[in-house]
């Protein structure tokens, strides 16, 4: 143990050594005159891109103009967002459940838009949630969280939601192995080796986007890091990395790295799709949650799903392989024509770029070292295109400007490299601040990327900003790729950690159907109110429900008594407005929940105890008009059982003129 | 009734007219040429001014640099915040603590910049809660909620929280009339007259920002909105605006509109100060949470206080007097001299400007026109100093450059305007896009603004970004206001509703003893673990506490047995590290909580009752070395009653080898 523990602290030391020996030398701060007018969007003037940036532990996906910068929208996913009321409106509550009940958080590192023929289309975007396992789509006619599906038999969902190139599937690769659900989980924990397994899911993606896991495949219990659809001559494969091949179940930082090499696995999903049809496929008990937002209702439903579908990659033997990649990969990236595969072992010191043509000779000619359990392992210099020599240290993750050049971010030498696709020369490189972890290119991980910017999204920001106490900005930077060398624009701080993106040009989300109100002769919510007319209120039992509806710049009813202490009173609010940009909000004093932020045409419920006598208020909490501050209204709790009558109104509960 | 109505929508229906007919002729986009050099600050550069912006609904305050409109943190106040597991770690749940109890949200509208002599001193930013009435108080060392005071008596903490000129006081003005707390509530609503009041609460500054409620004012139920100290020559003295002076409980926006005139009312707080020393206060039962952070333990303190002085101000006639304002006045603005207080009444079509000086001699010459419910009412032009013809429609609130110029905001006519304070000349005037709020200048509400920018923080945002569905962001717009006419230079979009916000130069802050980690040896935390030797995992009955330590880049322990289904399991982590910008994240598969954020040298806890038996597993959230991804651990879940023996370690518990 202490020999192995020495000689991890040993590479380590090593590889930090290089790394003072190999930082750029223009790491300076240098930014060319005409940076400014680069980044600059005048007043009114739009962004050339939406920039899809995932919020990582905010568990939210943030939207951001390119090249300003500037952040347009957080959209709720997987946490709650008291702003808006996700997760607090009886509506939003259920896209939150899951098999272990109601979460409020989860940790989102990917973000990934749908595409069809290999290119970005503009319609949804995926994002995964890592701690408890889970994929959202998000619809981008709206800007909302449409459907989230949790995965079995998982967890630390991370090489996730890669797409492949019609959108038929989204994966999930488990990056920590686990005792699958419904087997007997209380297990020693350094049984690891015998009793745990990871999960790969194929997660089908129907027409209008809706999801269901298609199939899982059983493997050995490494750990998946992250993936890539192949593409053009490719598709029909998936590629994940994986690191832990020790399987270590403790301290991992040194148990994990003691192979010189782990892998990058090889799924042909089209073979897998075989097996399912031919029946190998076995339906195992699991329990997960599905849920999705229907727009009519304007409501979330969940499902508990009780079955998956498994196949056993280590006894199909023609499902997967295994190419061996140096050193702990992390990125596992394929280029725009479908035929290199590039990994980033992220303990590494070069970057190996791997040939699909080759991988299949290898296959078909059975180039194997042996198996890596149960799981053949091809032969590296088979499947070797080349390497990228001294490229810099920790090489993470790389994308493509569609003009043949990559560019891998280097974490541990803080810097982005850019090299030749076919050649595997060092083009260029630019100095990160600090320590980058993914970049991005607007379609730079799909078969026609849009080029212009590359933005790296860093882990480290110490002095770049203004200094804010203890805990920092997260930060990303934006660089011209346009020119042969890469020329640094703009710093920009984000929301949460910036983990990594996708971004698409404007022209192709704006002008594809951007709803802007909902009709409200379209909603169907069971508790809808269409017209002031119609607001009422009724009692069944403890429960009293208030169809209340909101207008500039008033609320209907406005008074109401004959309430008491221990009810469950749902204020359903209906937003009569029909214009862009109109919503109202409603809180009441005393509330242990969230405000509603309910958009035109939307119904939302807040559901409130009262748990004292008295008079409470509730009021608009969204400044719609000059009148907004006059937009409120009192409720009389009385004492349980009190007589005081059910009473509501708007205008008329006047006083007695004396 | 219905003639009240009608004459409403005609008075509305005229402004709108008179709306059409002043758009200011300048209203194009048109941004000259150096603006965007203006607004680029380099990256590795610092911006020029923190710019405190309240969250409004979203119930936090951001924080962003200026003139770039980046922003760099969200601070998490009166929300609960997932990322930062503000409001779900045991330590931060105490915090908002209400007499409601816990408290998930609320809506914070203005940020209040503590002062020392009249001018800003980067000590402190205090903002309302306004929906469950509170004040907290932020610290600029630390960039954190480090207390906040609950307000009884009060419904819409709206007026607050402004502040005295050496932060004797900040103030509380319910926005809403309510019966007392401890009065019987349970009282018909169009009794609103007889039984409900207003409350202003003056809430006492510590030496080191501890606050605590010195006294109420109880005053008749009008709606005070919004609030400013006299300073210099009027320091003692505090100004509030009011709005519904007809006591209106429904449809208030046309039932609080019949009036030509509310009021400002001005209040003699050093006479009430000698009121209270002369025993004139009641003490009346009251319940309120008074929640605080303390430092030491890195955990808040949440107590419940018992009672609150009162003074009747409609008894002790010398306290408060009501200065005759058009319409439903907002804004309530003291120039830096401390003489002039300007009215934004925002059914208006002019500013009255008051004068100090007038109103001191009208009040010792009683110069009064009647009384409003027992307060003494100042004669209009007795006070007035003059008015400033044609600004615009819907003035809104007025800040200062400390020039002699007055910068005053125009909601309906969506413009801002620039007069002179002694000559009340209208000397430029800009549009706004569009329907703007407050209005910001550094220092723009204290006797010394820094100038040079304002900014306008707007309502209504439409077609000024790339689309992003219904819901559209909120938007700041930057000015440059050196020269004589505004210019603008940048539109910005924010987080939340950007509803006010306070400004101070970059030095000011960051060269004030910026904390950047916690001391590890002052960590006295009841569950630190000040190095891995002293991690363990002790039981007590069916609690089980983790004293766990995180470093680069492990968790001690990292497995764990013997935890069992049901159990209560405490995870304090200590993150260990002792240099800036460490934080590490910790997250537990399932758990029905967010994740934890740990500052380096502070201790956190995660609460876990797990249900399933199994393995769990939990991970570093907080990418923290190019080992983070090996930062994870597992533990064993067995079922209720298990014998399965209490253990815990970290790298020893391996394999046996074969």
């Amino acid at each position: 143990m202490k020999n192995r523990f020495l000689k991890a602290i040993f590479v380590i030391a090593l590889i930090f050594a290089f790394f003072a020996s190999c930082k750029p030398k223009n790491s300076s701060n240098a930014v060319s005159g005409d940076a400014a007018s680069k980044v600059y969007v005048a007043p009114g003037k739009y962004d050339e891109f939406y920039n899809f940036v995932s919020g990582g532990f905010s568990g939210q996906m943030s939207v951001y103009g390119l090249p300003s910068g500037r952040m347009l929208k957080v959209i709720p996913v997987f946490s709650v967002d008291p702003e808006s009321g996700w997760g607090f409106s009886e509506e939003t509550k259920p896209m939150l459940n899951t098999s272990h009940g109601f979460i409020p958080w989860d940790d989102a590192h990917h973000p990934e838009m749908s595409q069809t023929n290999g290119e970005v289309d503009g319609r949804w975007v995926f994002i995964n949630g890592n701690n408890t396992p889970r994929i959202a789509r998000l619809d981008l006619k709206r800007f909302k969280t449409a459907e989230i599906i949790e995965l079995p038999n998982s967890a630390g969902n991370h090489s996730s939601p890669f797409i492949t190139e019609n959108t038929e599937y989204v994966v999930a690769g488990t990056r920590f192995g686990v005792p699958g659900d419904y087997e007997d989980g209380d297990v020693p924990i350094n049984t690891y080796k015998e009793n745990y397994k990871a999960h790969i899911s194929f997660v089908k993606v129907g027409k209008e986007g809706e999801m269901d896991i298609a199939f899982q495949l059983r493997l050995p219990a490494v750990n998946f890091d992250l993936s890539h659809a192949g593409k053009g001559k490719s598709h029909g494969w998936f590629f994940f990395s994986c690191y832990n091949s020790e399987q270590a179940n403790t301290l991992l930082e040194v148990n994990a790295s003691q192979k010189d090499k782990d892998f990058i696995m090889a799924v042909n999903w089209k073979k897998a799709e075989e097996y399912i049809k031919d029946g190998k496929g076995k339906k195992e008990k699991a329990k997960y949650a599905h849920n999705y937002w229907d727009e009519k209702t304007h409501s979330a439903v969940s499902e508990m799903k009780e079955d998956v579908l498994v196949l056993d990659a280590m006894e199909l033997k023609d499902i997967c392989y295994m190419i061996p990649c140096p050193k702990s990969p992390h990125g596992c990236d394929v280029d725009p024509s479908g035929e290199y595969i590039a990994g980033s072992g992220k303990l590494a010191a070069l970057i190996p770029v791997f040939s699909y043509t080759k991988m299949l000779a290898a296959i078909d000619k059975k180039t194997y070292e042996g198996d890596y359990n149960g799981i053949p392992v091809l032969k590296y210099d088979a499947v070797l295109h080349g390497e990228v020599q001294k490229p810099g240290l920790g090489p993470l993750h790389t994308e493509f400007d569609g003009k043949g050049n990559a560019y891998t971010t280097m974490f541990v030498s803080s810097e982005i490299v850019k090299w030749d696709i076919k050649t595997l020369k060092v083009l260029d490189r630019v100095p990160t601040y600090y320590s980058v972890g993914h970049l991005m290119i607007p379609g730079g991980d799909s078969k026609k990327p849009f080029g212009k910017y590359m933005v790296a999204y860093n882990k480290i920001t110490k002095d770049r900003y203004l200094p804010t106490g203890p805990e920092l900005t997260q930060s990303a930077q934006l660089y011209d790729i346009t020119g042969d060398k890469m020329q640094l624009l703009l710093d920009f701080p984000t929301i949460g950690e910036p983990h990594y993106a996708q971004a698409a040009p404007a022209d192709l989300i704006r002008n594809n159907g951007q709803v802007k109100f909902y009709k409200i002769e379209e909603n169907q919510h069971p508790y809808v109110t269409k017209g002031e007319k119609e607001s009422k209120v009724v009692r069944n039992g403890n429960q009293v429900h208030v169809y209340m509806t909101s207008t500039r710049s008033h609320f209907a009813p406005d008074n109401i008594e004959g309430i008491r202490v221990g009810d469950e009173v749902y204020f359903h609010i209906t937003n009569l407005e029909q214009d862009w940009d109109v919503p109202h909000g409603f809180s009441v004093k005393g509330a242990k929940t969230a405000e509603l932020l309910i958009m035109p045409g939307e119904t939302s419920t807040l559901k409130w105890i009262p748990e004292k006598v008295g008079t409470s208020v509730f009021y608009c909490t969204d400044f719609c008009s000059a009148l907004h501050q006059e937009m409120q209204g009192y409720v009389r709790v009385s004492p349980k059982g009190s007589a005081t009558p059910l009473t509501y109104s708007v205008g008329t509960n006047m006083p007695a003129v004396k």
